[in-house]
């Protein structure tokens, strides 16, 4: 199934059904009135919602409306808890070499995660409104999933069947606050803006093949300005969701509707290139000392999107605008 | 006002005025039916509320009920955000002392704060359910606030301005799960249980000269298992709670509903004791090379209260007794 959020003058928007080709949606509030709902009452909904999306199929559906991408909300428009991991290894290991920082310990046998806000999340066609150029604007493209219900002490097969929903997302940061907070031991707080998705969620069995051992196993396309940024591949993260999800829930029961990201889409084969401008940075670092590529300014566009062999737009679009807040100036 | 919520079958409770005694309550739904509403309608809902709570206090009022703490919910049952400081820079500074760490750079420039879990609150009766007791089983006693929506980019005086209520936490900390986080930088997720608080919460005017430059200035007094085990002042709080909440929206609005906390309370005066168990080993230490008090057990209990010089307990009491999950065994 294919799911999206239309926006209304609630903050969680209604639910909607979206066909196969992405190009039509189908109201189904009488089923779930939003996101939220359907992902607190998936025992019951799912089998309703899977029958409407067979007959919206079948062209059995005649009470359908166009869907445009750039006018949904985020899938789902806020989450009681927003947990972002850091699974792509080589992410860290560029990291740490071009900042001449110790290596952190263990970071291959458990998931690096911090905690998030969720309270708002932006979608895929919202500026990304910034205090202050200065603070190093960056994108992060990353796979991320929704979750139902799951206990405390679930083992990683356990929360692997609890996953529902599949997403893409940019994780927007501010690098230069990112490392005092990290010194700090304390996480991420000023150096995180609200989190941004691409509109469509699958759930998934919509990704057939490509969803393997709690992974996406497909390019991520980054486009800066409308030019290639990165084509990395979701194939070598290094812990599968459920591993994720599993590791916070020793200590946590996990409520229905808890977003988990995977952090930054990042390959070991260069010629990949990269989802976010801190590690295209890292690299200029290593090879000649310095950083040439500098990050966001305003009126600049970031786009993410994935596809499938036959081209088509699995999640739709992001394509985000920096611009600075007047809020306050 | 004081303010409570009463449990329902909705996690949001619903809203009833507590009179000034704390003995009777009044369900104020037709007003507001949930805090969160009150929060995010507090404009047009404070002089309804007010008034009904000036009636309260005249006996005008007949449909009230008895108020029993103990059957309140956490005077806003879940909230959005969940931004923890850690404000008295003694905690630290003896945490330092104690494990040989390096001091936190600028620790008394800017306030450390991490991102929690705000999904599920706990009420102050609630057990805290924990998955082992090799975590560490910690309390901390805190103060809290919470607020209005607040601009990005907004002052400290502005920040004050926004302050809607006072609030008393248990902040559960698992203390063998702490240092790897933190020295991640990623900063704590296994490390925190869901947090406690008592039942009522007041506006800050309810607390007279006692709210102070954004601070509590009443000793917060614990005890565990019964015996009194401290009661630090709040007054000698670092930084105000509208320092704290002006440093986290540098970057970011804040939604009305979101809660920030002081981290544990803590005073230089040893005479003071101490509002968790790791400041107590931590002196053990300091003093004889090796931490004495173990942390908590099955069964033990720990309470807090907070009481105005009349003796009269201004926020009710947290009495949270340890309980091992059988979930998962």
């Amino acid at each position: 199934m294919k799911l999206a959020t239309l926006k209304t003058t609630h903050p969680d928007g209604k639910l909607v059904l979206v066909s196969s080709t992405s190009s039509e949606c189908l109201d189904v509030t009488d089923i779930a009135p939003t996101m939220q709902y359907a992902l607190e009452n998936w025992g019951s909904v799912e089998s309703e919602l899977a029958e409407k999306y067979q007959r919206l199929a079948e062209g059995k559906v005649t009470e359908t409306e166009p869907f445009d991408g750039e006018k949904a909300d985020a899938p789902l428009p806020r989450a009681w808890q927003w947990l972002d991991g850091s699974l792509f290894l080589n992410h860290g290991h560029l990291m740490q070499k071009a900042f001449h920082l110790d290596p952190i310990e263990d970071a291959d046998k458990y998931p690096l995660v911090y905690q998030g806000a969720g309270n708002h999340f932006l979608s895929g066609s919202d500026d990304i409104t910034v205090a202050d150029l200065k603070h190093g604007i960056d994108f992060e493209g990353e796979f991320g999933v929704i979750v139902d219900d799951i206990a405390m002490g679930s083992t990683p097969e356990q929360c692997l069947s609890k996953i529902r929903l599949v997403v893409l997302l940019n994780d927007i940061s501010y690098r230069a606050l990112g490392p005092r907070e990290m010194k700090t031991g304390f996480g991420f707080v000023l150096a995180k803006g609200a989190t941004a998705f691409a509109p469509i969620a699958l759930t998934p069995d919509e990704l057939g093949d490509h969803w393997r051992n709690g992974r996406v196993c497909l390019p991520l396309q980054v486009s800066r300005n409308g030019n290639v940024f990165g084509t990395p591949h979701g194939e070598e993260m290094h812990f599968g969701f459920h591993e994720l999800i599993a590791h916070v829930a020793q200590t946590r029961p996990i409520a229905a509707g808890t977003v988990f990201g995977s952090g930054t889409v990042s390959n070991a084969d260069p010629s990949r290139g990269q989802a976010c401008i801190s590690e295209l940075r890292a690299k200029e670092m290593i090879i000649s000392g310095a950083p040439q590529t500098p990050f966001m300014a305003e009126d600049e566009v970031v786009s993410m999107n994935v596809f499938d062999e036959q081209g088509q737009s699995l999640f739709g679009a992001i394509n985000q605008r920096v611009k600075v807040s007047k809020a306050n100036v």
